[in-house]
């Protein structure tokens, strides 16, 4: 197979490019603007020629036809993932989710490639408060630029799929959690913690509550769904089961930094950010049902990256304070 | 009320524009780039100042903003009116619903302009064959790249309004009928007919199926809501209860032309064009227990709106054949 990962050199893009590097057969083709993207996160070595990398950007379509000319399968991880920063430049979303997939959709088009996976998330249902959420929930009424931008990219998606005869694999996933994060609150909490060892600043009240799924299981959960479902639109949510809230995040890392005690701070309000969603609780009975279940719960993918982020972290920290 | 009419020179735009100048107090602002909007519409005397049209494109951030200024609310009734044509440029409706939306939007932001009026349609529902669709169906996977581009726009108001406390009234509206229209299957058999009148090409099986609802009803409703609700975000979906085949349409045209019989030609298919939904079945159980209804059935509303285009469309027709 030869697979086109758009944000390939990113937390979850590159995860799949390792993926699938491991299937002997498998050719590979990162296309990415290293704006979320690591170099670091790129395969290590070349595997025999059987992964490329291509720096570039989705906004030029011309150069998104010419990478993916040859391929079998678009896995579309490209996305600003900067959610509160969707509030202040409101042409981020814009840009990077609809013009971006538009962009995707638009090169699988001229050059023949029939098969998308797509990765949305819980922000297109919008704030739902602690209201179990399905995949067939209504009305979608997304509360931030970056819900509103996924959204606008599933639509475009399966649009596509209908008027070009492609397929599609659309997965709203819960907050992806491992080793490669570039952003979220785990992240977050270990970078502040290193600079000031003694309090940490939280934002919100700390009792925003919501689902975590190890990078892992995302990938397995992909691999699974692509093997047993075949409709032309495959729409899942991807999820733990349980729920954890940010003091219990934050708590977590202090100890597991061996920092106790830190003085917890809050900046106040029941959210984080413009836009942020305090509660969310997805539904992925419809996976469930299928016979997949994700072998980390929300509190051990917390506990597994918290430990492989600072594996990683405090080095880059070191580097950068160094450069 | 200070009215902000972007379209204001179309179809729907100028019958508000129209209505909207009957109150006495009111002022008017129609912003078009006259793309599917006439002059001809446009209204006829100047009402001692209480209307101004601006001759500008939704593309260009910088005149909605100059334009939008001063007013108090938005109807945003500028649209992509090439459904089919969607399909073969797809650009069409990122440009004219996604893009022209979010700049509309951002106007908003920047002005303090802090409501919109914003007519969505059962394209972003998908093909759902005859289920009934209520407001709150999902998944919503539409098949045309206009239901695509009105659902992106949709999830947009929907994340502007939160973010940005403003309000919104998200009308889904069955198709739209009277003497303005500038597309749509009628207008489109008068044309054909005028031109050949012993013979109709009709695109599809002419099975396909659905409600109309005549301009003056789908105003009627827009004030009706607007003195009815005011949440952050209002979403009603506007039809009809009977719903009509367009061979029974045909039928009807030929006859108020007196030319039976006409020989009646299918292109083939149950669908019309690439992303045409054949049959549409909305609900619009949330706005009449509301208390509010129709004035015209489908029926009723197809015959008024044939009379009217015959009044205004040979006319034209005589006049593009002289220029």
């Amino acid at each position: 197979m030869k697979a086109f990962i758009t944000g390939g050199a990113g937390f979850i893009g590159s995860s799949m490019a390792d993926r699938l590097l491991l299937g002997p057969h498998n050719l590979v083709t990162i296309f990415d603007n290293f704006s979320w993207g690591h170099s670091d996160f790129l395969p290590r070595d070349n595997v025999g020629g059987r992964f490329k990398v291509i720096s570039g950007d989705l906004l030029n379509l011309d150069a998104v036809k010419e990478g993916m000319a040859g391929h079998d399968i678009v896995y579309h991880f490209a996305s600003n993932a900067d959610i509160a920063g969707g509030a202040v430049d409101t042409s981020l979303d814009i840009r990077q989710s609809v013009i971006a997939t538009y962009n995707v959709l638009e090169a699988m088009r001229h050059t023949g490639v029939g098969s998308i996976v797509f990765p949305s998330g819980s922000g297109i249902y919008g704030d739902l408060a602690d209201q179990r959420i399905r995949e067939d929930h209504g009305p979608l009424l997304p509360v931030s630029m970056y819900g509103a931008g996924k959204l606008g990219a599933e639509a475009l998606i399966s649009a596509f799929c209908h008027l070009f005869d492609m397929r599609c694999h659309i997965l709203r996933l819960a907050n992806v959690v491992g080793p490669r994060q570039t952003h979220g609150v785990v992240l977050d909490f270990i970078r502040k913690l290193l600079k000031s060892p003694d309090r940490l600043v939280i934002l919100g009240d700390g009792k925003q509550k919501k689902s975590y799924i190890h990078i892992e299981d995302v990938l397995d959960a992909i691999f699974f769904l692509d093997a047993m479902c075949d409709q032309q639109i495959n729409l899942f949510n991807i999820t733990t089961e349980d729920a954890v809230d940010v003091n219990w995040i934050a708590q977590s890392v202090a100890e597991a930094m061996g920092l106790m005690p830190v003085a917890f701070e809050y900046t106040g309000g029941d959210r984080g950010w413009p836009g942020d969603v305090p509660v969310v609780n997805l539904d992925a009975s419809k996976l469930f049902n299928l016979g997949w279940r994700p072998r980390l719960t929300s509190r051990q993918a917390i506990a597994l990256s918290i430990k492989q982020l600072l594996e990683r972290v405090p080095a880059e920290t070191t580097r950068q304070a160094q450069a």
